[in-house]
């Protein structure tokens, strides 16, 4: 059997990830596009494949190649709208985005379309183990829908689950939450360690225990500090020692007053 | 060799752990005090102790009972500070308090005393690994130093580091950074996925990938997400979705503005 043909626009995070792990589970990739020449041809010498950097030769490579089987778009929200307006009707492959807070409706023009939504941080720096990573699919029509299952199956991705974009784009924000806004508060913390010599890998038992405990609990109901303690000594004291440090003042203040006045309310 | 002995005031969630693992370390517990006899007896029968809820007794026994080596104080910092007060000079043990962020020169009243917190969060459901949690000491004295090691080394604590109470506090406030801020982050994903019938245990790769990044690199050179890319697009989107949820609402648009500014300075 021949193997089922990709192409792919993004040589970022997600798409570093993304691309060899496509070809590690037996498709090919006939070819890599990016903006900048080097980037899209350091991530197709890694996937024996050939890297673009012009936009409209893209475009006629995919209306032009019939056994292609997807595109997958793995580049910012902004620039997938840019490349959007380019797809045409005469692309016979499969578009997916992966996009977690971009409708699928983006990629209307195109004949079969859908949705490939890792739901993970990606980073040059660490291996992600793709099969264990949740996606969230969409599809406009049935052959999109049969190739998701055919790309999730070859990527033996043991957590597929059908959405649609506006459940998408809560689950997306619901990362922001949990990912994004928590890793700042990471950076917090390591700044309030500073110069006490202590360093931030001394809190992991602390972290990995907030966490397990919120993920084997209901995280509201899990919630311990002085802020929902309401010990006002505590937090006084905490208070006073950001003083000479307006911006995790603030964040720390309007935290407490936040968790306060949510389980005052949510209770 | 006769056991050492020691006297807990407290039943909460830290003494509730903490007893337990020092009797377990072949250590004798001569009394449990708590405000109310039942949680002081419940946590007595687990441990082979007695159950006070007289506080002018408790320190009757405390000051006559010379071979008592250590009172510890795991109370919240606001009854910390009240018992204190009652503390004298006649008693023979050294007394330790677990609390972060409350000074040791509220025990100067005796003559002997220190500091012993450990960095964890503790709660009744959970088992936690004392000798994997991180301790942090405080000795007023050479015989509150001498006991404090003596109970490390019998818990087997395998990191135990010496800080001032000033150090501690700022250790204290990036606990609450990293745990109880970030809980209450988790707490407001977990209420984002809501409908969507998405369980907020399908984050777990993603919050635990979150974490492992955080501690193997600086977290602040590893901030992804909307707000650092300056994504408007996707955050007003976002801004869009949470528009009938002013509390949600608020935490993002903050949290946003807080790391561009964050990152605009601090780069």
């Amino acid at each position: 059997m021949m193997s089922k043909k990709f192409f792919i626009l993004g040589s970022g995070n997600v798409a570093g990830h993304l691309a060899p792990a496509v070809v590690n589970a037996g498709w090919s990739c006939s070819g890599v596009y990016s903006r900048t020449l080097k980037h899209a041809n350091a991530l197709a010498e890694r996937i024996g494949s050939k890297g673009y950097d012009d936009l409209s030769q893209v475009m006629s490579v995919l209306e032009s190649d019939r056994e292609l089987d997807i595109v997958l778009i793995s580049l910012t929200d902004n620039a997938l709208s840019e490349v959007a307006r380019m797809l045409t009707s005469e692309i016979s492959a499969t578009v997916l985005h992966t996009s977690g807070s971009t409708p699928m409706s983006v990629l209307a023009s195109t004949t079969s379309h859908g949705v490939f939504y890792p739901m993970q941080t990606f980073s040059k720096e660490r291996a992600v183990d793709i099969s264990s990573t949740p996606f969230f699919i969409e599809a406009h029509d049935d052959l999109a829908h049969r190739r998701l299952i055919e790309l999730t199956d070859d990527l033996q991705i043991t957590h597929v689950r059908e959405i649609t974009t506006d459940e998408r784009i809560r689950l997306h924000m619901a990362a922001v939450f949990g990912c994004n806004f928590v890793n700042h508060l990471y950076a917090m913390a390591a700044e309030v360690l500073g110069d006490t010599g202590v360093p931030f890998t001394i809190l992991m038992p602390l972290l990995e225990e907030t966490l397990n405990k919120a993920v084997s609990h209901d995280p509201a109901t899990v919630q311990t500090g002085p802020a929902i303690r309401h010990d006002q000594l505590t937090i006084d004291r905490h208070l006073a020692a950001l003083e000479d440090n307006e911006k995790l003042y603030e964040v720390y203040r309007f935290l407490t007053d936040s968790i306060q006045s949510y389980h005052s309310s949510n209770s």
